[in-house]
């Protein structure tokens, strides 16, 4: 797997020229010129446009060639027949990495941004890229969101809009960002050269691709296939091409067409491998607990119950009309923060489970937030994972949140934490724990 | 089907008594009398224990029988073993109802409830319901939070713990709740005895119900058959039992195990009947708009390609570089409000599609905010649905509550947007337009 050392300059540029930089707010030259400058990139930004002297109280060059400095990145937002000249420049001032954000898509394969790419020596992502962002370059040269919540998922999107929507949501759902790459039309850089990088880097450790097709099957196989194992990859995809390319890859590399399955997915991933498929159930809600059984169909996730001597130490927790003979344990509504620590403990020390599903359904005996910083704790103190599920109003989605902030793979409902677990188990046999 | 004048009482009481009152906050007895009153109840309240001379600044009786009030209804929060005495003393004050919130789930069956019920000529609900709450009634009188948000969708639910966070998740997810019942061990008043009055309640459009078991599946069959046209259910179960005695409404009843897919269909649910199974997808993201088709797999739901009419009409607005010929209509990112005004005009007034669902991915372009006004005010300017996917950050995410607030079916995801449109087109041949 050979690594391409001009994408470097990609994730971590010193210096930025934006070309096609604007004033106008709604422009793509203007929301990406502002988030770099927002996101607080450290080295030098140089606008071009020769409309404007100054863009943000930045100097505003009329072309690239009057750029005196080096310029490690270039962002282009020019109307799309300028590209070619622009790109002519760029070699002069020997630019290795561009990133075509204009241009609509479908289009513009007619522009030979391949041959480009060859004649003035210079990678190309795009066009019609959503830009680039590296949260440890403070770089966020993308059309989302000026802010980003920093975190180990790389994001990896072939559409443009739909990339800025997934940056929102991530936020929004408290998952936190390494990367964020928008391979758009991929006539360059395709999705096997960007995977092959993410795979080395240290701030990724988990990776959501979207694709709508597939520029080099065999390269993205034999990069999946040699780092599954390290960095799980979901995809994104409903094209029938993407499924029955990578159908070899069906175990290990779940293709979903759901974003917040592939969000949900990417968190758990990104967190602890699991050893085997023996899950246990803790919950405060045995009607939380039996809906488990119908949304565990079609997983591979196993439910055993508890061996006699787990029992044994579980007992002296669990209140009385609770169930500690069984898979859920049900440590009754009035479960509150001590209970749930003493059954955790012993099952987390168990040989019997794999991991653990903590179910808590807020009531007014115990505090979310109290809660969570005790299973964070829990996910500190043992190799196998706790994933929480913490369900009720406005504190229990703080909780939720707050430990994904920390990594931890906590979920609003059931349903979610299963079909993520899932996922978690179908990968970790092939991945160093 | 009869109508049981007594459960009147249980949702438009005109005075309750609440014994077991307490002032430890966490004890059922503190929160239960603490949401009744926080909540706004207008007649007299109660409190009933020995131990207080008031609560809450409210006087406190030392039992039933010194309370010289009607009482309409009786909630009992008392230790279990004093509900035989406790209910004689309501017959004597000729109480019709009473919510047994008291008990430990399973253990509890050994109380003859059912005798009590007829002997003192009383109906119970429970024992351990988690309460009853009804919005035009301004009760209040659950375990779960003290502020509820008003719509119109019942929730009726077996399980105390697991009703306390569906009422918080129906907050945080901006799901309007008419009223909550905890059925509880269901010992005397059953599934259909509830299930009969909100056929009837006006304030009450579509209903989630939480079941472990049925009591009466013939009644409740009944009960189903001849109020699904007007009325749909969602039932909430795992077991197998619920699974296999409602089987033959399959179709017309859905049965699901995720929480979160229970609420959106009842959101779903209690908006516009859809005619039809034909549906338009408009989107500014081509990515998202292709994700469709791989979730519509096992839905009833078909994409057609619009007539040429259409096509027509729709041109004008399409921007360059979008597609007006197929199913999605890709508007293109660079689509404002305006352009998503025109295009959806124009398709909820052709014949050629049964409903809409219009993708927006957040783009600097346009305020997810205006859009929602827009989505708005074609709800209410033609009858067929229109189903809004609103994604991306802090701003699209109020747009869509704001749209739930109106009782318009929007989304976050377009997953959880299809899955509930698939319900809604199952269920709407049955139902009066």
């Amino acid at each position: 797997m050979k690594e391409d050392p001009y994408l470097s300059y990609l994730f971590r540029p010193r210096s930025i020229a934006v070309i096609g930089a604007s004033k106008t707010p709604g422009k793509m030259g203007y929301e990406v010129l502002t988030n770099i400058v927002k996101y607080g990139f450290q080295g030098p930004i140089f606008p071009v446009n020769p409309k404007y002297n100054e863009i943000h109280d930045i100097r505003c060059y009329r072309t690239v060639l009057d750029i005196t400095d080096d310029i490690d990145l270039a962002i282009l937002v020019s109307p799309i027949e300028r590209i070619p000249k622009i790109l002519g420049e760029l070699e002069a001032k020997g630019v290795k990495v561009a990133v075509i954000i204009s241009g609509k898509r479908r289009d513009l394969s007619s522009l030979p941004i391949a041959e480009y790419a060859r004649k003035y020596d210079i990678r190309i992502l795009g066009p019609s890229s959503m830009g680039i962002f590296h949260a440890r370059s403070k770089l966020n040269a993308t059309l989302g969101p000026p802010s980003v919540r920093e975190g180990s998922i790389g994001l990896v999107t072939e559409s443009r809009t739909l990339g800025m929507a997934l940056m929102g949501l991530a936020k929004m759902e408290g998952i936190g960002l390494s990367t964020v790459v928008g391979l758009g039309d991929k006539l360059d850089i395709n999705e096997s050269d960007i995977l092959s990088f993410l795979m080395r880097d240290r701030s990724t450790r988990s990776i959501i691709m979207h694709l709508e097709s597939i520029r080099d099957p065999n390269s993205l196989i034999n990069v999946l296939k040699s780092s599954i194992s390290s960095k799980p990859v979901v995809i994104l995809s409903s094209a029938s091409d993407v499924r029955e390319k990578l159908k070899d890859l069906n175990e290990y590399v779940p293709i979903v067409c759901d974003i917040m399955q592939a969000l949900d997915a990417a968190l758990a991933l990104a967190g602890k491998r699991i050893k085997g498929n023996r899950v246990l159930v803790v919950t405060n809600s045995g009607g939380a607990g039996k809906l488990i059984a119908g949304l565990s169909n079609q997983t591979k996730i196993e439910f055993p119950h508890p061996s006699e001597d787990l029992m044994d130490q579980v007992r002296q927790f669990v209140p009385e009309g609770g169930i500690c003979s069984a898979n859920p344990i049900d440590i009754t509504g009035r479960a509150g923060t001590d209970i749930y620590r003493g059954v955790l403990d012993a099952s987390l020390s168990s040989d019997d489970f794999d991991g653990i599903l903590a179910i808590y359904c807020e009531t007014a005996l115990s505090d979310p937030l109290r809660l969570a910083d005790m299973f964070s704790e829990l996910w500190e103190l043992y190799e196998k994972p706790i994933i929480p599920v913490i369900m009720g109003g406005e504190r229990s989605k703080e909780a939720v949140l707050q430990l994904r902030l920390k990594g931890i793979p906590a979920y609003f409902s059931p349903c979610r934490a299963m079909r993520s677990i899932d996922f978690l188990v179908k990968i970790s046999p092939f991945s160093s724990v």
